[in-house]
């Protein structure tokens, strides 16, 4: 077994550690998966940004660059993150908010082609946020969920999602990793399952995106949320972005219509016409500030490539695999043991975990708890390092002792 | 005639001024009805929130602080700019957002309660968003729009209003100044008048929050959104509100339903059981960055006071009608004379304003546009000057020549 010191010295990404605010101190980060750290350009740029471009610029700014920023910037996390051409992908709102207006751009859309599609295929571990928001839909519009039962420590595999597509479904709801399970989706062949029976598929990237490769166009996916405040180090409650497959953006229509989403928004006059293309599924006004931070984490997956980060990734957690095997014997992996089948956290169960996590917390060991007897343990990979691993699993250890 | 020096010597808020990016400088900026600048404060403030509070306390933030930062800042705002008592405000989302939610809720109760009422009440010159989304609802749910044709140098009056609702209106909607002309709508009256006839009534408060006086519990308001990039100079696309007087919120819900409206969002369980209060409103995670730099704003508007803001908002309207009289003869006044009537900006009509106001902004003075001929004067109580307004009309009187 190789030392963490050992692994350290041969991580060719190390040296991004140093970027980011506080990974130096001693204090074991678990949870980059939940809020990443800082940038430590951040600040910099935000003050830049407050004084020249907003305190100079002021509302000329909107014409000059801020008007297009939710397509550029998501253009440019389409192209270095999601594995999706330009033109799809479009940044604003809460991941909520997206699951709202692209399950309603979805099912409305189905609701007019195809009437007799009327149920929605969405998973029991799905993350709260989407069954809720899929559970309001279906009430609303008259339609039925179809649940896949999972196993919490793993998720939808392509057989159960064979088992209840079909010639009734209008939509399946995923998400890419599972937020307790760290379970990776097969997302190219669920995609493809859903698609056979006819229906439209929506992925939630929140866990995946910047840990995990993700080839959206390639896998022919029609519709994708996810959030930037996880791995794509945006900010507490930073904007999240929505991705429509330019073969449907002719045909969808969402809810909340909006001037921003306006074909010409400072036309201001009578009846709402969409815009073309992505920015039909823009709303309100973007929030401009919310996207400075994660432009600085862009450059730096950019920098390390996605390949490489999810390498490091796989690395983190099978080595935090590993210090669980040899260290903690009373603790069950609620995680997949296949690092192929598993995103960028990993899980840890035992009963006591709930007392054991607020135990670490006062010695600023920072995993996160989820329900049944859950230990995250998240590992950003450009800024945590093996030596972190090693020393938070051994204070695992100490405070389950 | 008093000068500008005159005046400005005997502002009582005219040292507010330098507490604002950039205000010292020749740039004559008449557009901080439309983007507030930056509180001097604010870039450090920022630094401050991403090294020591996102960085320094990482996923800690949101229970130490951020969970109910949407609701504190909330109360602050509707204690500091709406005449609200607590519990009935929230910060988040875009307006546009916001006021899908709250006209869903709203028109989903009245569906419920009062089938026959089936007519959403607007007027032909609401601002554009709230114009698309009752669009779109009263679409989506097989309502109709009730319109109320204004002129666009004026507003909605009381006399109007009466016409127009009765025993088919589920829910008024209106501004309370209108983006055109400023009209400053007489909001206890009209809210009174959809109030006798049974119906709801939702104000947007975008082009008045932080600059005229708001009193939505003594007017006994029903529903309210606004923005907090006018005159709360939070940022370009910085979080909005929404309020919902407290005697509602258990008969009201919302169909964007994410897990920060859930009444246990970490039980994460199955099932959307709804908050108690106002945030049952809410849906995804707050924009905790985006709030930074409102709070700086608000902070100066209780200082200074919002009945002094509106004062020295009137005068500074009144200021700028009294030059344009005195040296643009070949303008028309496209905003209220009296007032009392007016908000905080100011619209001169010209057929030549759109090349102005391009000629204008080559010359670093900058006011905004707004068909048909619409030269619009903002006026930011707190960072603008009477010396700045006195320039600026010599600016425009140059530019017609």
């Amino acid at each position: 077994m190789s030392t963490a010191t050992d692994l350290d010295v041969a991580d060719p990404l190390a040296h991004f550690r140093e970027r980011f605010v506080g990974a130096a101190s001693d204090l074991v980060y678990f949870d980059g998966n939940s809020l990443g750290r800082p940038v430590a350009a951040t600040a910099e740029r935000l003050g830049t940004f407050v004084e020249q471009e907003w305190g100079g610029r002021l509302i000329r700014g909107w014409d000059e660059r801020w008007m297009d920023l939710p397509t550029t910037l998501g253009d440019d996390l389409a192209r270095i993150c999601l594995g999706a051409a330009a033109g799809q992908t479009a940044i604003g709102d809460s991941t909520t908010v997206w699951l709202y207006k692209l399950m309603r751009a979805a099912v409305d859309h189905v609701a007019r082609t195809e009437p007799s599609r009327t149920e929605i295929v969405i998973d029991t571990d799905n993350f709260p946020t989407d069954r809720y928001v899929a559970e309001g839909i279906a009430a609303e519009r008259g339609l039925s969920l179809r649940w896949i039962e999972v196993d919490t420590s793993a998720g939808v595999t392509p057989e159960q999602l064979r088992e209840v597509v079909g010639e009734r479904t209008a939509l399946v709801v995923l998400n890419h990793v599972a937020y307790r399970s760290a379970w990776l989706a097969d997302a190219p062949e669920l995609t493809r399952i859903a698609h056979d029976a006819g229906a439209l598929v929506l992925w939630d990237l929140c866990h995946s995106a910047g840990a995990v490769e993700v080839e959206l166009d390639a896998w022919d996916v029609d519709l994708a949320v996810g959030c930037s405040y996880k791995y794509l180090n945006g900010g507490p409650g930073s904007p999240a972005f929505g991705y429509v497959a330019e073969r449907l953006q002719g045909e969808l229509t969402q809810p909340i219509q909006g001037w921003m989403g306006h074909a010409d928004p400072f036309l201001m006059g009578p009846g709402y016409t969409p815009a073309a293309g992505i920015r039909r599924f823009i709303s309100g006004t973007p929030p401009i500030l919310g996207m400075v931070a994660m432009q600085a984490m862009l450059e730096l997956v950019e920098e390390a490539g996605i390949e490489a980060i999810r390498a490091k990734s796989v690395a983190l957690t099978s080595y935090a695999v590993e210090l669980a095997d040899a260290h903690l014997p009373e603790v069950t992996l609620a995680s997949p043991r296949d690092p192929a089948r598993r995103g960028g956290h990993v899980t840890l169960h035992h009963d006591r975990m709930r007392e054991v996590t607020a135990r670490l917390w006062e010695r600023d060991v920072i995993p996160d708890y989820r329900d049944p007897g859950g230990l995250r343990i998240g590992l950003s990979p450009l800024s945590t390092s093996f030596d972190e691993v090693e020393r938070g699993i051994a204070a695992v250890a100490e405070a389950l002792r």
